[in-house]
């Protein structure tokens, strides 16, 4: 009786590169053979040695999210060649902003009312307290700058 | 008497990539030779090749746009090797998320006032009436959907 080894089927880094891939390959845990875009995405905008070094880079515990992150990435900038995933930064740093001033404008609206009301004791609540622009904000500290002035030419972009 | 030739310094790509910067060079447009860190970013990200053909497949009028952006995602990878400019998506999400529901709960409270004072004829104006999720997201149509579920991992990361 002949024996058979079991072997697994390369992932999809390996059969995109056509190149076998071993019990020690580094992308085979990112990119499982049944999602072969993903990689074939990644590849295409930063190349598998770029990948390769970044990963190196980073702490096992972390690539998953760094190799998902890049997959994002690469896809955003296949759909939108000009501006990637940059665009939608943009777009939400503006809402953002927008949100912000409705809600400052909420307030002062809520303010009034609660002042014309302080005969009936109403009990303002946390949300009626005026934002600046820090306050309402608490957790969005961007690692760097708005990519754009906010209002470039990004306002006829179609997303 | 000697003649001199007057030449222009090489882009950064070329500086870079210590090759000769000719004047049809594609990158000269746009790494300037002030900005060494520039080139340097996305080469390291991206790599010259991909960056190449990226352009090559962008209307020149973008290209500048096109490699501005590619130049932050590559800082911002640089800073946060794990989600790059992908993490500020993701906060910004949740940033747009929280603001929406605290502009629905001051409308709420708005509603209130206005339903009290309605004998007073006070004119109730735009920024009070409800919102739902599309109405105060004019603008906010991803390309993409969210990178992550939103109470991923990355609440303990910080930024």
């Amino acid at each position: 009786m002949a024996s058979s080894s079991y072997s697994n089927p390369p992932c999809a880094a390996c059969k995109f590169l056509r190149r076998k891939c071993l019990p020690s390959c580094s992308f085979a845990p990112y990119f499982p053979p049944e999602e072969p875009t993903k990689f074939a995405n990644v590849h295409k905008i930063f190349g598998a040695s770029n990948v390769s070094k970044l990963l190196n880079e980073i702490p096992p515990h972390q690539r998953e999210d760094a190799v998902n992150s890049l997959a994002y990435e690469a896809e955003a900038r296949l759909k939108d060649p000009v501006y990637g995933c940059v665009g939608a930064i943009s777009v939400l740093q503006r809402q953002v902003l927008h949100l912000q001033k409705e809600l400052d404008a909420t307030n002062a609206d809520l303010m009034l009312y609660a002042n014309n009301d302080a005969a009936h004791s109403y009990q303002v609540t946390s949300n009626s307290t005026l934002y600046n622009g820090e306050e309402s904000n608490p957790g969005l500290i961007l690692p760097y700058a708005s990519p754009w002035n906010n209002s470039s030419s990004n306002d006829s972009k179609s997303m």
